[in-house]
């Protein structure tokens, strides 16, 4: 069947590959807001084997609107997934020697435990009953999945915008679980302007009738026009202006001159209306709420005394640190405070700005500086662990034009 | 009366200060689009005396959301004037010696004829069946009043974000009409990113059922949230990261914690949302949808075969281009394009780059550098056109911490 045209969110979920288990049915999860959730379920997709040591086990934390289906053509989409780039036989992330383990996030929409799911006291989805969840409470889910794989220590964790911010977060709490921590294009708290373009998101949802204070299931509808608008305000802050420019410019879209009217007559409109409206076909509008809020809430300082070096303090993880020039979301001076933070602490870190024109999405697509800084780092990391290194086979050009529309 | 309170635009309108005069009425307006409108009603005010020889006009053109209330305090917010640290005795735009004229654009919302005021064909307002208008309609409508004002040679033509749009398209249109020319943050066109932003709060008011394409004058709504998020995105593009960082940063609004839920938690949500709500108050959605549109198609070259020079060829104006370090809506590379095109063109022209952290709405903010350089380069526009000068009066601290909230 296709998935884009499923009745309802139980129905897509049921149909999904991949792994799903239940965590968490014992005792409890107890979220930062003191609320418990159990069970937990948590949906997730790996590529590669575990040897047998268990010591070459990589996970990969995804940003805001991405799932576990990192690295193969996505089951509602039918696009390739949105790290291909990075993760599969002779990637940066090689499957060919690594455990590579992504899981949706808590909060999220394809499997693991969200708003969209039933609640187990009413039957009915959870809408806004969900408990407001924190980027430390992904963590914690994540870390019932290794329990639960009897992983206890990772290779490395990676991810780039909220998915560094996982990163991070799994560092400072479980340092002794990570090798190597390898946070991009992300920082460390949320800043205002950040939080700003979230609540713009946010309010556009609730303002659709659609929406139904998050009750939607009930009248079958969804907050299209809504979430369309969130996807389309956040969409422009992961592109760079240089990119836009260089995408569309000024370009008129199907015509040769200006319709005088209010259609798409600038390529730039007609491609973020196309963003806006094939997001609210994947992504469920409660978890895009309840998603940004986690990132908004982001703030690893504050949890340790407002000093951030304290999160910290005497770790032994390697961190490999990356920026882009472009990324006016995340940009350098917010990864640098992380560095500065790592530094304070006396932690190994290393730090690359890569030169790049394409904004903070620039961590989805064929940067090579990006590529080869992190081979390098992770090389190292295989040659403290014990595990095979090899070289970065090369991107084909198709599977880079393919990319160029990827976004976070 | 509260202006707030009207019950209609058009009784709004019939109750504003100012002036009102009917134009266009013999020979109609022929837009760029072709269309042609008559009458043509531009609401303005001025400030000051027209000289003998009427030779001490300034025309001051307003921002997307600004009015012709530049300098008084404004008759439906009660706030004080958007330009009142520009405008007044022993100001910038002294109007102790200048003549001083702002008038609401066309399209507008405030008199001015706009998609909010009846079609004298069907007797009901506009709506959508409002002609799409320009930056160059804008400015006929301008020179329309200034025929009707007897004034052949304004000293100076001036304005910040879209009014510099304005002064741009004066100075190549009219450049015997125009002593000074002096562009504010501003572009010569809107690039890709500028649209993108504009069409997110066009799809924000559309989405918004209470719009009825266009028509929500016959149901008495207003699209209230659609307009709200679209003012909420424009003003986050306003605002650079260290001024939204320095009003708020992470701070919370009104507890000691957070919420885990969806209220505003942060003071830069709450004041997004009263920006919002407080906007819809006093501005028109369909005005909104027009002027957006005008300034997404502002390209001057591609009015000049393609080069910006050729706009300004054997131009005798006398222009003061000024751009803010920390705008990134219209970023310095913007305001040197037009610089380069006039040196090109073997202007006359000066270029400061303002060090401010304010963004974009430093141009409407207490910038004394900005002052200062504006004041000198009229100071010698007064002495070539034979009006005496005089010292920039001081601002009081108090005026200057009721503008810390302007914008654009």
């Amino acid at each position: 069947m296709s998935l884009l045209a499923a009745n309802s969110h139980q129905e897509r979920i049921e149909h999904l590959p991949g792994h799903r288990v239940a965590l968490a049915e014992d005792a409890p999860l107890r979220l930062t807001s003191g609320a418990e959730l159990s069970p937990v379920t948590v949906a997730y997709q790996t590529y590669g084997q575990l040897n047998a040591d268990k010591s070459n086990a990589v996970l990969v934390c995804h940003a805001l609107t991405g799932d576990q289906f990192a690295a193969e053509t996505h089951p509602v989409t039918r696009k390739a997934g949105w790290w291909s780039l990075m993760v599969g036989p002779g990637r940066v992330l090689d499957s060919d020697r690594f455990f590579v383990i992504c899981a949706n996030v808590l909060g999220g929409c394809m499997g693991t435990t969200g708003p969209a799911d039933l609640n187990p006291e009413t039957g009915e989805p959870w809408g806004l009953d969900f408990p407001v969840v924190t980027i430390a409470d992904m963590v914690e889910a994540q870390r019932l999945l290794l329990d639960h794989l009897g992983i206890d220590k990772l290779l490395a964790v990676i991810g780039g915008s909220m998915g560094g911010m996982q990163v991070l977060e799994w560092a400072a709490k479980y340092p002794e679980r990570v090798g190597a921590a390898i946070p991009l294009a992300t920082a460390s708290h949320h800043t205002a302007q950040n939080i700003a373009f979230h609540e713009i998101g946010r309010q556009a949802i609730m303002a659709d009738p659609d929406w139904e204070g998050g009750a939607y299931f009930r009248s079958g509808k969804k907050p299209r026009r809504g979430l369309a608008v969130a996807r389309m305000t956040a969409h422009v802050t992961y592109l760079s202006e240089p990119a836009l420019h260089r995408k569309f410019g000024r370009r008129l879209q199907d015509r040769k001159g200006l319709s005088f009217g209010f259609d798409a007559d600038f390529q730039v409109e007609s491609y973020l209306r196309y963003q806006g409206k094939s997001f609210v076909d994947r992504f469920d509008a409660n978890s895009y709420l309840y998603i940004t809020r986690a990132m908004d809430y982001f703030d690893l300082a504050e949890d340790y005394g407002g000093k951030l070096a304290a999160a910290f303090k005497d770790s032994p993880v390697r961190f490999c640190v990356a920026s882009f020039t472009s990324d006016w979301l995340f940009p350098t001076p917010e990864a640098k405070r992380v560095v500065h933070a790592l530094n304070a602490a006396a932690a190994d870190v290393s730090f690359v700005e890569i030169d790049s024109d394409k904004g903070h999405d620039a961590f989805l697509l064929n940067e090579p500086e990006l590529h080869a800084t992190l081979h390098g780092f992770l090389s190292a990391q295989c040659e403290r662990t014990g595990i095979p290194t090899a070289p970065l086979a090369l991107i084909e050009e198709s599977e880079i034009g393919e990319s160029e529309e990827r976004v976070t």
